[in-house]
């Protein structure tokens, strides 16, 4: 099946430059991009037309960390740190995901809003409970979204609603794993992070995810207190970073890891060796005030760097708005730097909400040939004016000043999402 | 002429807390606030009742920091600092409102943004044309907005088309102000900050500010290389508030300063002693990369602070949008400060939204007796859920994650604003 989108094109191969494609035509087969040409000499008969023109096309956002039990505490809590956080208002709403309706509700919620902020591919927290999650799993798939979905294992230091035996935490995810067959959701291994997990339950996870080849998602030194807390869980070990690697959960499968702010050099080397991805949440590390992560220094590592949202953490699923947070935090630490590590341009920023988390999923994020055709119609008109702007600076303006509103439609895989 | 509008009403007295009145009657008499009841026996048949029953109602936000004739540079050159940013970007931009016919259609687009972002009072630079100035407060006039608005002066160390014979700069600015009549829309001076105007030029409008009891707004120590560069043009000069100080444009009459990043204890102290305020604008101090206001510091010396969209620098005029970075700002110059200057809570930064910023006008910003009832309607029920949230939570979400939609109503001393 083959498409024709028709529209003023924009996306970035590589973090340094955009691509643009001002009223050129997007050719589509399979659901992937096969060329973009500035001219062609008619449509095919066989084939969908799709006129957007004078309309923004731009590749869907990556979101590569979110905790979707938490999408109805989104603005809720914002004054107080991380672990106080989680234990005020955090644990109290996921415990409710043991009963499915309440899930069925927020989760059709969520995904519902994750389209509407133009979200196509996200990687996901849900809660502790198979059956919840495993229905986040179907409604994503109904949605005709990517996403990997992470059931969550603890068994250690949280409230007792959600302190799991660490054998049955173990078989639930197998079970999960076992009972996935789309191509488009799927399974993710998700230690919640070192304090919530025993030793066990971590070589346990990691033993999964290599008999399956599942990747895994967790968090990593998100705020100081909890840094001490690790060091003190686990004396014997250099480093947060390493208690991960040394139990199996530090890219010996496809691995991510949220926040990534109070690194040691040999933890971000590690996590360059091992091929581990960063997920940057500025608004979230804002928000609960844990600081800065200094991603150019990431960059300049090598390490592949992604955006996340971070709900509940962070205060919207907009990717949009993480862009803009994670331009300005960059900016507040390069003069806490010393000038030292250079504030994030614009593409560098676009390119890892899009190419950059979406090389979590394969050819995802980028309009380059052979990528998923997975696109936002961005019309801009209610930003313009009589003045003459170009393609970039009508991106930049839909960015930094529009919103939800000006996304017309979203594709994933060529196929509209209904929105 | 006598209303009551009904709903969930919250505002703050104080900045440590918010007054919270579910379901309840907000009295207004000419205009004003007269009373807040939880019942009332029946509707007095000479009032307008106005039944907004489980929606939110608060204050009009006040924006006292923004330019006016940067509106349809929002979004774009976010990749420069002050200095550059202004020669390259601003200025030019600036100088199209020599023809009033653009000025026309930018202002109208401007004023209808203020108004759909539920800002009732603006304290305004426009820019240095006397014509499309006064066009400017007619049409807030019209809008049935509260403002101040500035003809910029400015005759040093600017483009050619902005830079202002100083006479003529002085005598335009009196023409407004003795033109100006309204008590809703009025005139205030506006030298653009210190390396722009001679001191000739700063004398000049001090006599007139004195002359006419008409307020003052500037620029102070956003950005270290502007320090550096007020050093230099008056090296006799303690520091950059004195030399306003000196030449009278700071306190002499009520003043506004935006900013107030790299100021010292002294300038602080100074600021306190006239009775300047400060206009935080976070949003636009991350985009510009200029630094974090110690916001603390300047609430424990007791200066009034409110907040400044500062658009274009600042990249909306949304005042929620502002409330949120002010809080996320404020939560890193923690961490900066070694936790020495405490976060600023969700209810101090609502107050310098409202009756902080307010103070500038009057008896703006709050919904005590005898403040003038401006108000917006705020319906949240698409960020609500089958959980059961407080007024106070529903404030948060509205502020955190809500946006330019949620407002149904606006008014201003109690007439409806057409929105």
């Amino acid at each position: 099946m083959k498409k024709i989108f028709k529209g003023d094109i924009v996306y970035t191969k590589s973090p340094a430059m955009f691509e643009i494609n001002e009223d050129s035509y997007l050719i589509v087969e399979n659901g992937e991009v096969k060329e973009i040409c500035r001219y062609i000499d008619s449509i095919p008969s066989d084939c969908e037309y799709l006129d957007y023109t004078g309309k923004l096309i731009i590749p869907g956002f990556v979101d590569i960390h979110l905790h979707s039990s938490q999408f109805f505490n989104i603005g809720l809590g914002m004054d107080k740190e991380l672990i106080p956080w989680l234990n005020t208002y955090t644990f109290s709403e996921e415990a409710k995901f043991i009963d499915l309706e309440y899930a069925n509700i927020a989760y059709s919620k969520f995904v519902s809003d994750l389209i509407k902020k133009g979200t196509t591919s996200s990687v996901i927290y849900a809660s502790i409970h198979k059956e919840s999650t495993m229905l986040l799993m179907d409604l994503l798939e109904e949605a005709n979204l990517r996403a990997y979905v992470g059931k969550v294992n603890m068994d250690r230091n949280t409230i007792d609603e959600l302190c799991e035996n660490t054998d049955e935490s173990i078989a639930q995810t197998e079970e999960i794993i076992l009972s996935s067959k789309s191509d488009r959701v799927k399974p993710i291994i998700t230690p919640r992070f070192v304090p919530s997990c025993s030793t066990t339950l971590m070589k346990g996870l990691s033993k999964l995810a290599i008999k399956y080849n599942v990747p895994v998602q967790s968090h990593l030194s998100e705020n100081t207190n909890e840094v001490e807390w690790v060091k003190e869980l686990h004396p014997d070990i250099e480093n947060y970073a390493s208690v991960y690697n040394k139990f199996g959960l530090f890219g010996q499968t496809k691995t991510v890891m949220a926040h990534c702010i109070y690194t040691s050099d040999d933890e971000i080397e590690l996590m360059k060796k091992n091929g581990v991805f960063a997920a940057h949440c500025a608004l979230s590390n804002f928000n609960l005030s844990s600081g800065i992560m200094p991603v150019r220094k990431y960059l300049d590592y090598g390490v592949d760097v992604g955006l996340g949202s971070d709900i509940s953490g962070g205060n919207t699923l907009s990717i949009p708005q993480s862009i803009v947070s994670t331009i300005q935090a960059s900016k507040i630490k390069w003069l806490e730097s010393d000038k030292e590590l250079y504030p994030l341009s614009f593409s560098e920023v676009f390119y890892m909400a899009t190419k950059g988390g979406g090389k979590f999923f394969g050819k995802v994020g980028s309009l380059e040939r052979g990528y998923k055709a997975d696109l936002l119609v961005i019309d801009d008109s209610n930003l313009l004016d009589i003045n003459k702007f170009g393609v970039l600076e009508r991106l930049q303006k839909y960015i930094y000043s529009g919103n939800e509103n000006n996304i017309i439609a979203v594709y994933v895989g060529a196929n509209s999402v209904n929105h």
